[in-house]
């Protein structure tokens, strides 16, 4: 529980200074100034009161029951203080201080001492490194951070791990006149984290929305889990920055290469329904529609503007992300035109042309709520110095009201003149969001329309598939791990497919030219040989790969090529395996992403994942949803239903074996990456024709 | 010349109106509330003053000269009323009526109407259906417009097709602080044109940048024309809007098919060295560092930042757009050990931390002036609560007014406590341009970027190919039109190719099988062999076309084969060719785009053109830089440095095939479209081996 953090009933300044510019000033500056209504107890070394306030100077000789101390004193000290919280029985720590594990072995040592202090009398620490909380709810008034921004009460909660971010954000949310809830930015992030935070939110009756502000996760499993859950409860809209960086680890399989601790993230969000942002501002502009509007029940946006152009600019923000501006039914046109002026456009966008009043507004939002076509509005609205534009924003503040369909207004206006901002205050008491400018009122809407097929998306759970002979595969994998082997041997990896039911092209390894071609005669030429070496990781350079071998005398001839170039006096083990031309290369990969599990990845083969890196990531267990969705979401989809002559791919074949592999790592988490590259995909089936397989 | 539009010494508005909220009225107050200082005549049917001036029954009843009338009357007095303006002397007319053009052909002819009476007497009409102009130079005070934003003096000019979005431009500049010079809104443009007021503003010396939105040219070869010129003068920002119509005409070519309208106009921005954004926000913030900015020499970007967060945002933003956040020399790492406090991170970002005052703030930006590897400064400041943030704004705003490298500064603050606005009003007059989160911020440096590399980029001209036999072309081209022929026959393509100097494969056109075993032979087998009819536009899927013939039976079986097959008893012909297998297929076509000439289109054929729309376009002429940008510029273009064991094909022959192609297109515009599909390209080379072309 995370009362004593964010409902403190008192909070106790360690390190409160006589000093106007500096922290232990400013906090107790901003408590007073946001009316927290609990008590605070300055401590100080020496002055008998602080900013008006009786000054302690310690925390023992605090007279009454502390919640919460803020600590802002020097590092050093602080392992000390927090053994004294124990003591007096506080429950909750904010440390403000810097100075450790951000600073190297040292402050880690400090932030472990305190860490033990803390676990021994059950206090909860909030940083370090950090700003603070805030508690809107008007009842507490908690403003327990050094910011300058004093947020009025709301329905959003902030959660960033960048102070500076959330700065940002909650600066953002204030310039546009949306309350907020909570907010809590925990820097160093050594005892709560964002996951606890989020959760804690999410059984909060208060809290409408969440905003999220990352730039990466200590603990993404965790994360994973509770995102989940918390997600299903209410809209989390997040950022993660770092997403250009160059973390990804140099992993010299295609999986390890393309999967960066970027795409775990995005990856993440995707899994659990957070609905993502690249841009700090969209996030923020789209949260205050979430504050008022209900989600849209589809893509179909309904547009009414008294001007033309910005009707253009929001058509195409939608048309560019996949939204639909439809034809209104003819129903709809015929109410319409009952009701507009004769120069309006009865279509969509509907232009109620500039002259128009709240009557012709109110109208046409009448006429889109009983559209069974459209499942949003939008609206432009220019305050045309000849209209009564009170009168329209009070309309438009009713409709939204009504609740029936989400509306977002670009309200086109001049704030500077009382008369409009009138006209601004009308459509803001009603809960209208309103936007400058039509791209960032189209963006918001895209939002809620994207979450609304977020939350509509149900990925389902993992299959299980019968006859899977785990225990095969755990043997194997013991065997190697056994002997310091790391690279799968071909047997081995075709063994624990086959274990898996992932189809396999007809395979034997081979240790003479004689077996070798008795393996093709059984197997029915044309055959592929292979050399079957873990030191050979690309076979087919080295010349240990020869393909389409139609009767045993190529085989031979190959064989004994490969042995005298790549064996020397050391006899080859030989993989002989079906030759299958024709078919799509695909590739169907897994890595491990740190702490978080693995990343199984899909894509087109060859070339394409070479020069296109047109791949697919999800994280294990994939469900038969997203490995449907991994098929469908790459660059190059329409190769795999063929394209003007060519036959398509068995999709649902490949949809099997993207989840076999996935069943395959989740019962074996000891698999570090695995590649079958390619997979041949035909008309009527797939069929892995490599392997390889790593493992820790 | 425009100064009577833009410059009017006394303005006549016909159709003033005693009604307060009209738009007759709205005008006159406008020019009266922003100061002008010319002189008003409004003209009334019979109140004697309106708004206080003495009105005028008719133009031919005012006393004095007038250079500008603002019509607001019925269109269907309109022209009867230009035809007084003529009369009168009057040498410009801002037509707010609409019911013209935009309404259909009753409106076309009145319009025709009043611009044959404008013609007559040389008057220059701006509009109709349209807001207006203003000009803010201080000794005029034109606002000749019924909106409601009053803009500063500065030194952008905005012209915007649409009125509506014009407004909103207008508004977010003013909302920004930033000052405008003249404003422009001509709606039908059935006159004075968007081209013609870019060029005017390019020689007003007073206007440092353009701001223009469009929705598509009425004559894009003259806006090409007249863009490549101003744009050479100062910076040129655009926006189209529309670009996600469906209106790319329904060719049957792939060219055609690909290229549509919105296309067109991305590419006249390219050519003319025009900086593009789709999201009007975006544009105008940019506006804002461009009014007082230099332009960066390089992409390199230095960091300054007081907190950690929105550093990691603009870098990001910074490595999603091509910029680079460099490692800072050790010199430039030494000179910040002197100066910065001990916490701070003297790397790049150089995080001065949030105790950062002016001293250290100021010392940071000089070692990045004087840090050879840096282009540009980025500053996050954010006004911690315990620092002299007014000393950090004055040495911001001193380094700014050196201007020896653009600063742009993410100034994150609550504006509504008093000291912080003091801290903002020290930075805007010093001119730096202020955003109120990081990513807006960074992509305003981003853009001043993208300009200064349009800037340094020189396409060159077009290269004349020697040679050429231009006037064989013109005669096939003639003969095929005799006949009304509009597809072009195998043998007439591949000479009309030859005449250009691109290379095909060797060729026969023959008409018998006998014919068809000696070209064989004369070309050397393999060959291939295809029918030679203008009715089968997808040869292959028809089974018209036989590859790889090894010798003359192959040849003669597939040949009869084709002639039972497709011909029957109709003899045909068929083109006899060398094979060529192995190469990469390119394609390179071409199309008209209306009233702009021919667009050259470049991919990689076959499935990347089909599954990918890979392709790249320019507009004819082409010269070599552009044809190599088209070659780089393809998504898949690493293919053609070819990927691990294949070989890269020879771009040089392939560039100078697309700088023949549009040579071809200059001098025979009748061309309408053209296919080579497939190019194909070797190491050493390039062939067409298929080529389309249709003319007029």
């Amino acid at each position: 529980m995370l009362d004593p953090l964010f409902k403190p009933r008192a909070v106790a300044i360690v390190g409160a200074s006589t000093k106007e510019l500096s922290i232990g000033n400013v906090i107790i500056k901003n408590l007073q100034r946001f009316g927290y209504t609990g008590k605070i107890y300055p401590i100080h070394p020496s002055a008998p009161e602080v900013r008006g306030l009786k000054a302690y100077k310690s925390l023992a000789e605090v007279p009454g029951d502390v919640d919460l101390a803020h600590i802002i004193i020097p590092s050093k000290q602080v392992p000390q203080i927090i053994e004294e919280c124990g003591q007096k029985g506080i429950r909750a720590a904010i440390i403000n201080s810097a100075g450790f594990s951000e600073l190297g072995a040292e402050g880690a040592q400090l932030q472990a001492a305190f860490l033990a202090n803390a676990k021994k009398y059950g206090v909860r620490i909030f940083g370090p490194n950090c700003q603070g909380i805030i508690n809107t709810d008007p009842a507490l008034n908690a403003y327990c951070n050094f910011t300058f921004t004093f947020p009025g009460p709301g329905a959003i909660s902030v959660v960033a791990l960048s102070g500076g971010v959330g700065a940002v954000i909650m600066q953002a949310l204030f310039d546009l006149g949306v309350g907020m809830r909570m907010y809590a930015s925990n820097g160093n992030a050594s005892d709560i984290s964002i996951s606890e935070i989020l959760r804690y939110w999410g059984k909060d009756a208060g809290c409408r929305a969440i905003i999220l502000y990352t730039e990466g996760f200590a603990n993404p499993k965790e994360f994973l889990e509770v995102a989940r859950e918390v997600a299903a409860l209410k809209p989390v809209l997040a950022m993660k920055a770092g997403r250009t960086e160059q973390g990804a680890k140099a992993a010299s399989s295609h999986t390890g290469s393309l999967a960066g601790v970027d795409i775990a993230t995005e990856l993440i969000f995707e899994k659990t329904g957070i609905l993502a942002f690249n841009d700090e501002e969209d996030l923020v502009r789209a949260a205050m529609a979430f504050a008022t509007q209900p989600i849209p029940a589809g893509n179909r946006v309904g547009i009414i503007t008294n001007t033309g152009g910005p009707a253009v600019i929001a058509t195409d923000v939608f048309g560019a992300s996949g939204l639909d501006v439809p034809k209104l039914s003819e129903q709809t046109i015929q109410r319409l035109k009952g009701t507009q002026l004769p120069e309006a456009a009865l279509e969509n966008p509907i232009d109620v042309v500039a002259t128009a009043g709240g009557t012709q507004f109110r109208a046409a939002m009448d006429a889109l709520l009983d559209e069974a076509g459209v499942d949003s509005i939008f609206i432009n609205f220019v305050t045309a110095p000849f209209t009564d534009t009170h009168a329209v924003a009070r309309e438009i503040a009713i409709v939204s009201a009504l609740g029936r369909k989400p509306i977002v207004c670009n309200f086109m206006t001049d704030l500077t003149q009382e008369r409009y901002q009138e006209t601004r205050r009308i459509l803001k008491e009603g809960g209208v969001p309103c936007y400058a400018n039509p791209t960032a009122a189209a963006k918001a809407l895209v939002a809620l329309t994207k979450y609304g097929l977020i939350r509509r998306r149900d990925i389902g759970q993992p299959e299980p598939f019968p006859n899977i002979d785990s225990a095969k595969t755990a043997s194997i994998l013991l065997k190697a791990k056994a002997v310091g082997r790391k690279v799968l041997s071909a047997r081995e990896v075709y063994s624990i497919l086959e274990a898996y039911g992932i189809p396999v092209a007809p395979w034997r390894v081979v240790e003479t030219i004689e077996q070798a071609i008795s393996a093709g005669e059984a197997i029915g030429f044309p055959v592929v040989v292979k050399v079957d070496s873990a030191d050979l990781d690309h076979k087919s350079d080295a010349g240990g790969v020869a393909i389409n071998l139609r009767d045993g005398g190529m085989l031979r001839s190959a064989v004994e090529d490969m042995q005298a170039r790549l064996g020397g006096s050391r006899p080859l083990n030989f993989l002989v395996q079906k030759f299958l031309p024709g078919g799509r290369e695909l590739i169907v990969g897994a890595s491990v992403s740190q702490r978080l599990g693995h990343l199984v990845m899909f894509g087109l083969g060859g070339i394409y994942v070479e020069a296109l890196k047109d791949v697919a990531f999800k994280i294990a267990p994939v469900t038969r949803v997203e490995a449907k969705e991994m098929l469908s979401s790459i660059k190059t989809s329409a190769l795999l239903d063929g394209l003007r002559g060519e036959k398509g791919v068995d999709k649902a074949a490949v949809v099997r074996v993207i989840q076999q592999v996935s069943c395959l790592l989740t019962d074996h988490p000891e698999i570090q990456e695995m590649d079958l590259n390619p997979v041949m995909a035909f008309e009527d089936g797939c069929f892995a024709v490599d392997g390889r397989i790593k493992i820790l």
